[in-house]
This record gives C-alpha cells, sequence and structure tokens, in this order.
C-alpha cells in the first residue's frame, strides 16, 4: 500500500522547499519508495475531516491503510524504521539519530519559527524592531553550539541519517534571513545535504506543484 | 548496567518538577527501572565536558556504557523501546504514541517556552505588557485544539503511554501561568496523570534533592 501524506494547495512559500512536507517527501526519497500527495487548502485545514488527522490543523499529515500518523519527526522516523537508509543497524547509533531528530524539532526549531512569528505575527508592531536582534541572537546561540558540535564532519553522527535530514532542513528554514550564512559549517553542511539526489527529487516535486510545471 | 541522568544541582523551580529530568524519572518509574542522577551546576553544564553529552548545555543527559544521549523525547522513547509499560505492543499504535511524544516536545511545548522567555528574557521591556496577551493567546490556541482531541478520554490515544508522559509534563510547565486551568478537560488529564504512582516517585526523587530532604 502506497502511503497518502498531504501538502499545501498553495504553498507560503512558492516551491522554496520550506514547508514541512519536504521533510517526508526527502524521507521517501533517501529510501526509495513512492508516495501520494493529496493537497490541502488553508480552509480544509481547518475543518474536522483534515483535524481528525491533524488536530492542530497543519500539514503534514501521513496516511497507510488504518494508521494516520503527524508531526514530521514522528513520520519521518516511521519511514525510517521499516525501510533501510535513514538509521543506522547498530542500536547506539540508532539511538543517537533518534536524538538528532528531537533536537531539530524540538530546540533548534523553535526559535527559528519565533523569528518567522516576530515577521508575519509582530511585523506591525512598534517593538518588532527592538525585539528583532533578541530573537536573532537566541538562533545564533544555538547555531553557535551546533557548529561546534559538528566540527569539519560531514554528518552530524557518522553516515547521513534521519537525524541530519531533519536538522538540515530545520536549517534551511533560517537561510532567508542570512542567518544561517554566518555559519560556514553549517551552511556547507546544508549545501551537502541539498547535493543528495533524493533532496532534489523531492525539491522538484513540490517545486511542480507550487508552480504548475 | 544502571543508566545515570544529569539534572540541575539547584533546580530553578526548587523542586516543583518542572525541570526536563523530571521526564525521564518518571519514565524510568513508569517502567520500573533503576537509575543513577549526577548533578551539574549551571557552570559546569556549559563546560566542554558536559556539551559533549549535551552540545546545547542543557540537562538531562542519559549515559549507559558508550551510549550518550540527549533530548527527554529520545531518552524517553530509549527507555520505552527497552522496557514494557510506555508503549502500545501493536506496530499502530506504538506509531501514534510516538506522534503524540514529537506533538509535546515540538508543536506544544515551543508557545508554552515562548511564554517563559517573554517572562524572564523580556520581563524589563516596555513591551512586555503588550505581547503577554499574544504569546498566551498563542497557547490556549494549540490548548483548545488538544483538549478538542483529548475530549472526555483518560489518555491521547488507548492505554497511557510515553506520549502521555511527555504530554503531561508540557502542560505542567504552563500551569503556573493559570492557562492549564482554563482547560477543565486539559487539568483533569494532568491530574490523572500526576495520581500516577510512577509520577508521584519520581516526583518526590527530584523534590528530595531540591529541598535537601
Amino acid at each position: 500500500m502506497i502511503p497518502t501524506i498531504t501538502a499545501f494547495e498553495r504553498s507560503p512559500d512558492r516551491g522554496q522547499g520550506l514547508a514541512r512536507d519536504m521533510r517526508v517527501r526527502w524521507a521517501f526519497e533517501e529510501v526509495g519508495q513512492p508516495y501520494n500527495v493529496r493537497l490541502v487548502s488553508f480552509a480544509e485545514m481547518k475543518q474536522p475531516a483534515h483535524r481528525a488527522l491533524q488536530p492542530f490543523g497543519q500539514i503534514p499529515t501521513y496516511e497507510e491503510g488504518d494508521l494516520a500518523l503527524f508531526e514530521t519527526g514522528s513520520i519521518v522516523l516511521h519511514i525510517a524504521e521499516r525501510h533501510a537508509g535513514l538509521l543506522p543497524d547498530d542500536p547506539n547509533g540508532r539511538a543517537r539519530a533518534i536524538t538528532w531528530m528531537f533536537a531539530a524539532a524540538s530546540t533548534v526549531e523553535p526559535p527559528i519559527l519565533e523569528l518567522q512569528t516576530l515577521k508575519f505575527g509582530e511585523g506591525d508592531k512598534p517593538w518588532f524592531e527592538a525585539r528583532l536582534p533578541l530573537v536573532q541572537g537566541r538562533i545564533r546561540a544555538y547555531l553557535r553550539d551546533l557548529a561546534a558540535r559538528l566540527g569539519d564532519a560531514d554528518w552530524l553522527d557518522g553516515a547521513f541519517s534521519a537525524g541530519d535530514l531533519m536538522m538540515v532542513h530545520v536549517l534551511l528554514r533560517v537561510r532567508p534571513s542570512g542567518i544561517l550564512d554566518e555559519f560556514a559549517t553549517l551552511s556547507a553542511y546544508c549545501d551537502r545535504a541539498r547535493a543528495r539526489p533524493a533532496y532534489q527529487r523531492a525539491f522538484a516535486a513540490q517545486l511542480a506543484l507550487a508552480t504548475g510545471a
């Protein structure tokens, strides 16, 4: 059975690959598994039918027969556990890769989302300019620590894993702000990931939808 | 081999159980496994020895022989995969419980942390009073969706799982603000969880350290 995921009918980033369905697409491509995509409008995302799959009214979701999942970390882990290519075979390496998946989604992404919230939710507030460097500073603190840990390694822990997939996509979301470029180590890390054929196939698939190509 | 976790030498909450080591203690208690605790000072947390375990200089960490993990979601999942009691046996139920773990740490906790950041990091700023209802409103939006999903069920998906453990602890972190009390469903959900003997043992253990009892 081919799983079905959901994605934005009209992605706010117009195909830059920053929407979260990109993580799931990329995971499918890394393990060489086909998937179907069902597009949902912003109105549909908030309706009961979609909330039954995603209680917070967001994308992506994952459906496979009776199973419905949400949260990209959970979906990517589900794919990685069922197909070779995204988790090491040895149990300790596998546990560490999962640690990086949580670090991406729970520790590094929240301050990056706070910057988006500031720009789109408080852009017209009198405190916008004064708060901007505070929020940017919080992101830089995490990126500094992450860059120090990565050092001159290609990936966070041995071979490329679901932990790198999640972390790279989180980092790409801060790239439009220019902050990622301040960290040459992390910028090169993301470039390595974006050069992977699986990333490129996933990127092309979401871009084709956004541009109608 | 008994695993060792780290916790604050002096917890900022003075034993209210809101520090993240509580999640790991609770998981160990649910599955009936012993653990050791090593206390670290705020200065030690930022030193290279601790950063080798936790690149962002936080607690808790998990050490077991050669294996070192961080991120409470990852540590709790590691414990839950190795001992019965925190994940359903059937694969679909297990995948859904992991979805709730990610939802707790990646979706519900970030706006709650934003409120803490506002209070402790921007409490002296001229915009504090004006931003407070905005940040509180973001938390309420997620809690409303979560309460709707929980409905009148005892737990998020069937029996108590690691997903509930993570979600309850995240929710307890917003309780001091009074916002949790606005959602009777979620408040009762947390009360059910806090009544569990495993929660109480974990709570008592961290309180004893905080009070020197």
